[in-house]
């Protein structure tokens, strides 16, 4: 048996045309900055990369601020909405990843916001109604509304259309971050009414390194990186056409083949949810059931450490989380499965595993045929606690 | 005739042993952070290219904190140090990149911090005495001192470790933008004293996309990326691996090529200054003609555009730059230009050419056979006020 890697989430493998991109453009030189015919080539590079990202994303190319990552666009939506609007309610699902928690926590710490999480029932999910609530006991002083599209630990997609529009009954700008949405769910930018977006290039198939916020117009976050005045002036460095000329292939192709892929990963995935419960009767299964992303089977297993899983699946040839790979090696329960209602040794004994463009049938029968003996050995070892 | 590329500063081509260690790279799966066989071999590369990095340049590997590149760097050291120092004064000297006097005059107009621009002499030098005094005015309340290396525009190297030990003599912490410095001159972390630096890969013939701040310990920058906790708590984001191990590489083959390549491209800089003043008597050097970085040659043509000059050269395949690449199409006089006592109009007609590892005699020939007929050509059009 080879590898089954489930890991998709955390990151996934990149596609032949996004490497056949990236590569075709490293041994080519220019910064896209400079005026003479090396620059110029450059700059068209990049420039027929933002057309690409922003034709399959539903926005205008002088929609898309390329950045470092998800993280850094997070931190720029967040920090720079945050000091663009000069109001001090902060407003982010309690489910968040921390790219968008802690930048709001900072400013609280640090900046004078009062950041106030919208919280989620069990299933991961923002009531309309919670936002609406929590927006009315002060509109005038919300700076921003934060909610990702759908979470990269359960898997639970949000009704964003819906909580856009609350937003925008007072005139607040709200932003989303839809670094797993993309490719597995149909995701349009102008569509959802959103002000912010962000998407990271390694979660769909392209480089790392890479990722973009898209900006309405209208919504001007202050800089994180200032410098060059790169990107019209909202970030800063010297854009790295490589990195960026892949992200747009993947993007185009992860677009593309998203039904496809949605119904493809759906049918595994729920295959695989089937007989993880086969196996492990007493499993539960955390997040939506139905309105989840197609690659994402997020496990809660009484009686074990998610860690000893992890560990017992590796060795085993199955490659899978605990929840978010950046906070991984800290073992505390994850903060998505308590904002849930779960306690913290259930939330301890989770695990993730989560499905992309390289998952096959072998992947599941994999997991199938080992997992029973693992939790089992799992719940010999007990929890520390 | 082919093409002349002598904007290196801007941006190098990428050495063959980096593009061979990226693209090994790139059809590899594995986010750094997470714990299962995948992660922990990216891990590996992360930390092997970190050990690289620093044996290289005279650091711990603990020092190297991996960022997206020089502008990040140059933010997180000035806004990061500066949040963590509690401390008002900030001191950079007058011909610093935009991405540290940028951030620097943020903290300013939003942040509550006192930039005040060390001046330079008419080589844009900073003198110890212009140091030290700036710092006697109230060493107490300085939260950084920051001077480069060496200037991206004229090439002027600075006293660095003279500087850095006036600003310890007071217990304030020093950070140095090295970009354009490593791979052309002897550039030792731990030894020159400074307490941050900032190197770029595509600088050094790496991809672009990448850089670090090396951060002696004590210095604890505020991280102006906040989320996963990566790199020590200090800056957030997937690490990338790919590129990473690509800037290792880079790094490693400029810093073991570093002398010979600092006497070759002395060498072919020297008779590239030698014909251009043949061909135009009365062109002007500027910057220090004896500290400056190997590979540069930064010339005023009197009674010309500088932006002029570059379409004119590049239409005969020279690529050059006027200065800084990032401000390139804004056309202003240069602030280093400047700050070195020049007026606006001879400051407007200037041109760098630098050189790097690909730069050979054919490409000093070329210069040396069109200069003359195009500065002739530029003098025809004037100078627009």
């Amino acid at each position: 048996m080879g590898i089954a890697y489930l890991d998709h989430a955390s990151t996934t493998p990149m596609l032949p045309e996004a490497i056949e991109a990236m590569t075709a453009q490293l041994g080519q030189v220019g910064n896209p900055s400079s005026l003479h015919a090396a620059g110029r080539r450059a700059r068209r590079v990049v420039e027929e990369s933002r057309e690409t990202i922003a034709g399959a994303l539903g926005a205008r190319p002088s929609e898309v601020v390329f950045t470092a990552g998800g993280t850094e666009a997070d931190n720029l939506a967040i920090k720079g909405l945050y000091w663009a609007r000069k109001r001090r309610r902060v407003l982010v699902s309690a489910v968040e990843h921390h790219a968008a928690l802690d930048p709001a926590h900072w400013l609280a710490d640090h900046h004078g916001a009062i950041v106030e999480p919208l919280e989620v029932d069990d299933l991961g999910r923002v009531h309309p109604d919670t936002l609406r609530a929590a927006i009315e006991r002060d509109p005038d002083d919300v700076a921003l509304v934060s909610v990702m599209w759908a979470n990269n630990e359960v898997g639970t997609v949000q009704p964003i259309r819906v909580l856009a529009a609350i937003a925008h009954e007072h005139g607040i700008p709200f932003h989303t971050d839809a670094v797993q949405a993309v490719g597995q769910l149909p995701v349009g930018f102008a569509e959802s009414g959103v002000d912010a977006m962000t998407v990271s290039g390694h979660k769909v198939g392209g480089p790392m390194g890479v990722g973009a916020l898209l900006l309405s117009r209208g919504a001007d976050p202050v800089p994180v990186l200032h410098g060059g005045g790169q990107e019209r002036d909202v970030r800063s460095g010297t854009l790295d056409a490589p990195a960026i000329a892949g992200f747009a292939a993947a993007v185009q192709v992860a677009v593309e083949n998203q039904p496809a892929t949605a119904e493809r990963l759906s049918t595994l995935r729920d295959d695989l949810i089937e007989r993880v419960r086969r196996a492990v009767p007493d499993v539960v299964l955390n997040g939506d059931p139905v309105n989840r992303l197609p690659g994402n089977a997020h496990f809660s297993f009484p009686g074990c450490e998610g860690d000893a899983l992890l560990m017992l699946l590796d060795a085993k040839g199955v490659e899978c989380s605990t929840g978010s790979a950046c906070s991984a090696g800290v073992a505390q329960p994850s903060h998505v499965l308590l904002a849930m209602g779960q306690d913290g040794v259930r939330a301890r004994g989770s695990l993730r595993f989560s499905l992309g463009h390289t998952s096959t049938k072998a992947d599941v029968d994999h997991v199938a045929e080992v997992i029973g003996h693992v939790v089992e050995r799992a719940r010999r070892a007990g929890i520390l606690i």
